[in-house]
């Protein structure tokens, strides 16, 4: 295949395609034709990609960043190690690299129809197939499922995934000879390799399955070997696995439904709101395959119409994730979660563009590719800087949300209560889901609080330092298991100093938490509120949180109303993790002489008891700063109940850790209880002019009026002398229902599920 | 006086002073005329301001910033409570502001011609003259120093250095009986009140007593009292002080030498670098009062010429303390000092715009008034927006630089070495000063270290919440003297557990540690030396901080050679505050059951230990990661030699000191001991594509090859297999001496002070 050609082909297609020039992924000629690339890229596509060169700012600098980043690699030579390290070291890190610069290397020959690059994809396969038939699986012995050119399979789809598209590029260009040669050396025994070889890895439900699929669909696309493709598709058919054998994540090696393959993996880890169960840092890593995979399916086989399976379930996950951030893009990391991870990430950049060429086009999702600041160089990526270019993006304005949990959206949710104005941006995270797969924590009902991008209340997320080789070589550290995992970890109550489920996976997988309430119409009072009746057996959970903007104060506060039946006397903790330093508490603090651990399991062994006081009063208060900005927290307590001040670090001598403190509030002996808790940012420090602004809590005291089985009353008593009434209605949530509750002297009637004035 | 005869004034003028229209704060006609204002603005700067309104963007801007704040304040009414609370409490803070809106309203109603501003300060002096009479000395009992309107009198100095420029501004507006009044009642009585009658207050060297000095001027000036003038240019005559006592701050309440007032102020605390012996934190505090006064003299009384007094040293103070600053323009908190505090305080604009006025119009000032993005409202001001208007500014470029310290800067110096280039702006600041009067710290020989603004190894700065009511009134922290001022709160040796001068305020200020070398001629290869040789008795210490930058290094790492001579075993420890995670340790750290404080007292009792190990090598290494940067040290060590790892916080019951990290290095049982130690950034981490660049230190080890009472000699030895050699003069710091040194079978012959190859 001569380059030259293409030229004249330009110049024709820039002539016939003006009507429409972005609209070119999916062309039935192409297709009948057989022609490569059609993965991704497709003839028609580079076309018109090469028509439009220069005139779409966005694409062009991408393509300038591409082709430097490249071009750099190519200088540097070919170096195809024999695999050896872990993650973070050197083999990993190159073999990470080859597959991403052959990515890269194949856009660029297809659209700037230079030989370098196909040269540098060619000899770097010759390579890889040279060294393939002569390796066992990785010496480094950690995974459940060790691949070859790294230590897991996970990482050799990802290559897979990427070469994939690497070869599709330069496939028509290569003698027949050498892609017969490469297809039997090195691709299909790679296809087998991660598939009929490593079942407990391929068959699973899974984000690790999901890339093992799509690495094994991809190469089959471009190798057109159907029987790859159906298995990607479905899975593997007859393995004979052990439905109970558990990996080393904790998770099963095998859906309980027998299910397995692609489709298997998007009918089942995703809500039908696009909620994917084991978290936004999985579902992040995941959307590539899920995305890239669509996008060459859409292509080759148009008629599954991948993008509207499961009522247009992946489009829907791409905004789902999206509203899965903080102000400044940050995933909450829910589950095991790396905190730092953005929409900024590649994988989100494709998604990304994808969903808006496949999704109508929506303008909300170029002013987010904007912020990304570059695009997939490919016809969804050209679609996108053609957008921007011409100014057609709205704002991604991410707004209260709740989005359900389990494949039929039945399985509870995550809550998401937003207040938005000149003063704040206040995000609160409500976790009312299933486990999450065997990235899950044994967090039920917790919840997290952001301000403009800060972590207010935190969730802690994982614990490991992603790709820092000296850190277990990049992976999971056991503190992950020993403390991240665990319920004390998280901002929710804690039966006995015993985790959710006690902490075991088999049982946690059984159960999720109930949706009760989640009504965002008001602004000025939003709630939400789930049950979870299964973490303790005979003992029932129902949290309801409220974000209340009132008029007198400048940002919205929380109202955090967790209320436990149980039949038998209980200790219960409830820790909230904020950050920065104590300003007052109204119970006295002590300095103990030695520090102790404040227990010796389910992660309590991790913390250190700082200071523990009686509460001596029916309502405490405890204010901190972070941030130049002032927090309190006020509780409705009782007089034996004890405040725990606790800093993350103990048994720990990796450090691994990171120091953080907490506050638990701590009810002991007591069957049913209800922690009454309001949240509140309420002042700044300034220390260029040393002005402290609203130090103080803008409350007095929160009490309860009344609990039941039937209705939680409150009162909010502010410095201002105003007095305010929060009454919830605990078993019926409809909105016309009618209400009528005596308090006192007083009888209140209400229609809906609460009365608050 | 009718304001309308101002517009005419204004044409007039406009025609007469196109010429030179920003020069026109002295001026001699309006000082013979007499009339107000002629303290910092004049009558003829007033008409040259009207006539260049609308026409120089940031003056007016700052002038539409200040009268929405005036006007505010006077929709608010006039509030004038009965004293009563410590600082961040209501009254407090209501006095402070209404010192702060009447010098806005005098400003606003001389530029703006309106009466309203001046009524407005007229009805508040008339409430204070009328509640004055009636007060004793503060309720609140906590200071040496009670005030009238505040609990301390340097709060009340404020109220009178701020009011006396409102008083002057409608001085001539008043009616003559109400002048006299006014002065009768309230200004002379407040005057001696912080004078003569505090004498404990008025006669010190320190920055209270030039805020006493400066009041007392002001509020002279405005009424031509001459013998106010006097006091507080040259301070009490006879008073009869006892000269050992010392204040609630641990300082001196006189001068040894028995001056006092404004001047002495200038001579004594102040070396001719214009370093502030305080620190730059206070240093900040007392520009305000420093710069204003001079600004009142220099027009009242330009005889004094106060500009050029002591060599221009208030100028030269202005450059020091811009340069005192890290990349962010925050000062470097040495001694006791506020974190945050920065150029962008209102003094610093206040005094850069003075100093730009009255010190040659130097273009680099406008680039931090840029920065500042306001100016004074005056001649000064107006002169550095007309410079900013007109394109004059040149960058503020931040040079290594040594500032003497003592009156005749003999008594040690700061040393601030500073790397900057596209991948860092490093800064290395080292103390080797005086005592620093009674806000000095215990901290011979320490450093801090910063990268880009933020702190690499920090100094604590000081222990109290400034202005936060609940933390103490806002006040000093009982831990700002059991921890803050402690040695072991900084980064430098202390023997056997007891801070250096055995934290004895008296001895400690009796002596100042000695310059040995600064030299930075040679960008690559910086370096700067001191000795101190009384923390001690009996012990010497020598400490080397060199700045390299290796062509093969990023960014710059920096050696610290910490040299002790004893002839007397002890114990000697070095801490390190670090920030963040720690990632690696080439030692073995321990996780204790529970966690004991590292010592009794001297700051000991503070930090919590929680580990502790041998150094097992000879070569130690220590990795952490903070904002997402690796950080290395490798440091020399005996087999023998513990590393330490600490956490502030023990002892401390109301939490009332950050919870932050130290590496201690400790050597037991030594005569004479050296710490040779490597600090090295060297990688990055983004959680975004979870790569980890440069995660590994490129040091392997640092040794010991000779320390001699003349040389001490050290080998690097790199990863990469390079070695290099350091060799130090200890003796000779001339940059002409010839030396020559055997090492093993090698024989070194260089000139000057260090070898380095």
């Amino acid at each position: 295949m001569k380059i030259s050609i293409h030229i004249i082909s330009i110049l024709l297609f820039t002539i016939l395609s003006c009507k429409d020039n972005t609209d070119v992924a999916v062309n039935a000629d192409d297709r009948q034709k057989g022609g490569h690339p059609n993965l991704i890229l497709t003839q028609q596509s580079v076309l018109n990609i090469q028509s439009q060169l220069g005139e779409v700012p966005l694409f062009d600098k991408t393509l300038k960043q591409v082709k430097i980043t490249v071009n750099t690699a190519i200088k540097a030579g070919i170096d195809v190690p024999i695999p050896k390290d872990m993650a973070g070291g050197y083999t990993h890190t190159q073999h990470k690299a080859n597959y991403v610069n052959m990515q890269k290397a194949g856009v660029l020959f297809q659209i700037l129809g230079d030989e370098t690059y196909a040269i540098y994809i060619r000899d770097m396969l010759l390579e890889y197939a040279k060294i393939f038939p002569t390796l066992g699986r990785h010496p480094q012995e950690r995974s459940y499922a060790r691949g070859k050119f790294f230590w897991q399979c996970l990482n050799d789809s990802n290559w897979l995934t990427y070469t994939s598209q690497a070869y599709d590029c330069i496939y028509d260009w290569l003698p027949k000879e050498q892609t017969e040669y490469l297809n039997k050396t090195l691709f299909r025994p790679y296809a087998d390799f991660l598939s009929v070889e490593t079942p407990q890895y391929f068959n699973r439900i899974h984000n690790h399955s999901t890339w093992g699929n799509v690495a094994v669909g991809m190469i089959g696309l471009v190798m057109d070997d159907e029987e790859l493709v159906n298995r990607a598709l479905y899975g593997l058919k007859k393995a004979d696995i052990d439905l109970e054998v558990k990996d080393n994540d904790g998770g099963f090696i095998y859906d309980k439904d027998g299910k397995a393959g692609f489709l298997a993996n998007l009918d089942s880890p995703f809500s039908p709101d696009g909620f994917y169960t084991e978290g936004p840092y999985y579902q992040r890593y995941a959307m590539y395959p899920f995305m890239i995979f669509a996008q060459a399916l859409q292509q080759k086989k148009p008629e599954l119409k991948i993008f509207e399976y499961k009522n247009g379930v992946l489009l829907k996950a791409v905004n789902a994730l999206l509203n899965l951030t903080d102000a400044n893009g940050a995933f909450f990391p829910l589950n095991d979660g790396q905190k730092g991870m953005s929409y900024y990430t590649s994988s989100l950049v494709s998604a990304v563009d994808i969903a808006y060429f496949f999704g109508n086009k929506q303008p909300e999702l170029l002013s987010i590719a904007k912020l990304q600041n570059k695009v997939q160089l490919d016809a969804t990526g050209l679609a996108v800087a053609v957008g921007l270019r011409d100014e057609k993006e709205k704002p991604f304005v991410k707004q209260s949300i709740e989005l359900s949990d389990g494949a039929n959206g039945d399985e509870g949710a995550v809550g998401i209560l937003r207040y938005n104005d000149a003063n704040t941006t206040t995000g609160l995270v409500m976790k009312y889901t299933g486990q999450g797969l065997s990235h899950g924590h044994y967090d039920k009902l917790s919840f997290s609080l952001y301000e403009n991008g800060d972590e207010v209340i935190q969730d802690y997320g994982l614990a490991r330092f992603v790709n820092v080789e000296q850190k277990n070589g990049g992976g999971y550290l056991k503190e992950n298991k020993t403390f991240a995992k665990q319920t004390i970890a998280h901002n929710t109550v804690i039966q006995n100093e015993t985790s959710h489920f006690n902490g075991d996976f088999k049982t946690g997988s059984k159960f999720h938490s109930k949706k009760y309430l989640f009504d965002t119409t008001n602004k000025s009072f939003q709630i939400m509120s789930a049950k979870e009746d299964n973490a303790y057996p005979g003992t029932n959970f129902h949290r309801t949180m409220v974000m209340i903007k009132d008029v007198e104060f400048d940002k919205p506060y929380v109202v955090d109303v967790f209320k436990i039946t149980s039949n038998r006397l209980h200790q219960y903790d409830l820790p909230y993790y904020y950050f920065g330093q104590i300003i007052s508490t109204s119970f006295s603090t002590e300095a103990p002489q030695k520090l102790s651990a404040l227990g010796t399991q389910n992660g309590y062994q991790h913390l250190w008891k700082t200071s523990e006081s009686k509460a001596e009063l029916e309502s405490i208060q405890f204010t901190w700063m972070n941030n130049r900005i002032f927090y309190s927290i006020t509780s409705a307590t009782n007089k034996d109940d004890t405040a725990i001040l606790a800093r993350i670090g103990a048994k720990d001598p990796e450090f691994n850790l990171r120091r953080d403190p907490s506050l638990i509030l701590r009810k002991n002996n007591t069957k049913s209880a209800l922690f009454a808790t309001i949240i509140e940012a309420h002042g700044t420090y300034n220390p260029v002019n040393e002005k402290a602004n609203d130090a103080y809590s803008k409350f007095e005291s929160i009490k309860i009026l009344q609990n039941t089985d039937d209705y939680t009353a409150l009162e909010f008593k502010m410095k201002s002398g105003i007095t305010k009434k929060l009454i919830l209605s605990n078993v019926n949530a409809s909105k016309e229902a009618k209400h009528k509750l005596k308090l006192d002297a007083n009888t209140y009637q209400w229609t809906g599920a609460y009365y608050f004035k």
